[in-house]
């Protein structure tokens, strides 16, 4: 049940999904291992309610780590919940920091919930292949104020950094804004829209901010109403799939029905798309980390 | 275009939304009164950048908050995005924990993004005419043991209470299982569905939860797989929904469209839905506190 629920609830290509249950002769070391050398497979999600052999599993995670990303979503984290997991399962949580330091020491993220899971493998899956990342410095484009400061919010509370703009930049952003503007990240494009049409805004600010050479990565903000849906999505989306830097879409509805046809169209490209600012920086703020640590 | 996307994005009713932006007569407080005696409006959720006068909107915010529940997202909260918000707004947001704890004083409820302001925002609509709650003590009812474990956490991590369950209970819930069985809260009902149907399982099972007086709330969780999309989900509806008990529904998908179908069917019945297990327990926690605060 489990896994059918996984593979038909995203978007994005899911490969293989191993349940293993109460395992009797395959462990979680075996699958990871299995699925670290298989390459078919370019992002590795676990849910964990323990583990069975503690050592052999961080081996096998290191090697694993070491090739694609690894997400872990441990869950038993509270005495709750090792309590629960002890009864379906029957597996022992252990202490819950150790083992997180373990696990980040062997090279695998950390994720919280199965929201974070589907959202960071989503984005891993699309930009893994992606050159590495300079810094962690995000520029945000967005067609509302709240959407500027709730991403600035996000991005001091995942210790990223906002990205300065070069002069460069600022200049190609000011060529779609009524004059007297001034611009500055995170950028609130409404005026550019009514100057200019949602299109030509979009697509001015946007390419401006991926090629600048001081921003590692870009959240990208529609409020799905009649002046922004009026632009061509595909178009937009043809003209800056080939930044070679990770860039995220958050869609604030609108028309639920909109908002879903425009995720397909985007996902179907390979972009990742988020409902939330919040959870937007959240994934983006996840890859630039670890594009940024693999640099060398 | 903000107003807009608020309005259309929610199944639940939205009575007013007041949009200030760079407000000049108007202020916050002015907007927190009227909707505070405004007998059409059941829950106040605020989205604010920072206050004109913070003394009158605290006064306005305790007023209101004795009435209704008064949920509060307060942007900017961060050192980034209180500068963009100055940039937004021209609000100075002020020393964020000083801000928080004047707020829950003023009897507030503090949220920290959209999902969370409206999860909690549906979840307050439909609930906060039952009774009050004894204590915070949680049942859960889940298709998958993975969705106890993460329930069992996240009752953990927002500070409440698994609830023991009464004799009666365990007698009422073991009779849809194989002989044998062991019944513990979180319910893990996978061998009763496939003992009885889905159905009978979920209907004796929550019917017996929500009906012991050692639970406060429940949390029921399904995945629309097969085995579970065979049950006539209204009926179900129609006989939980008398209890006089805060419980939300999870539906972990299976089939996208059947998901939303569901989730149609049940919110139209004022019955909150989510889709993952943590953020119903958060909703459940805030409702149950809530009624738990105002219990004398």
């Amino acid at each position: 049940g489990f896994a059918r629920w996984i593979t038909s609830s995203q978007y994005f290509g899911i490969d293989k999904v191993v349940i293993l249950g109460n395992r009797c002769d395959i462990d979680e070391a075996d699958a990871v291992d299995h699925l670290g050398s298989d390459p078919s497979c370019s992002v590795i999600g676990l849910y964990l309610e323990g583990v069975k052999d503690g050592r052999k599993f961080l081996k096998a995670v290191e090697r694993a780590a070491s090739r694609k990303p690894l997400l872990v979503l441990k869950s038993g984290r509270t005495p709750l919940g090792a309590e629960a997991a002890t009864s379906h399962t029957g597996s022992l949580s252990g202490e819950d920091r150790i083992f997180d330091a373990a696990l980040r020491r062997a090279g695998a993220i950390r994720v919280y919930d199965f929201d974070e899971l589907f959202d960071l493998a989503k984005t891993f899956s699309y930009f893994a292949d992606l050159p590495p990342a300079e810094d962690l410095r995000v520029g945000v484009v967005s067609v509302s104020g709240a959407g500027c400061v709730l991403s600035a919010d996000a991005i001091g509370d995942y210790g990223l950094r906002l990205a300065g703009l070069g002069e460069d930049t600022i200049e190609r952003i000011l060529s779609v804004y009524p004059s007297g503007w001034i611009a500055r990240n995170p950028i609130d494009m409404w005026s550019a829209i009514e100057e200019v049409g949602a299109f030509d805004a979009y697509l001015t600010i946007t390419e401006a901010v991926l090629e600048d050479d001081g921003v590692d990565g870009a959240s990208i903000i529609f409020m799905l109403i009649p002046d922004v849906t009026e632009m061509d999505i595909r178009r937009f989306l043809r003209e800056i799939k080939p930044y070679r830097k990770p860039f995220t879409l958050c869609f604030m509805g609108g028309d639920m029905r909109l908002v879903h046809e425009w995720e397909q169209i985007a996902e179907g490209e390979s972009i990742p798309v988020f409902h939330s600012p919040e959870r937007a920086i959240r994934a983006l703020g996840a890859i630039l980390r670890w594009k940024h640590e693999r640099r060398r």
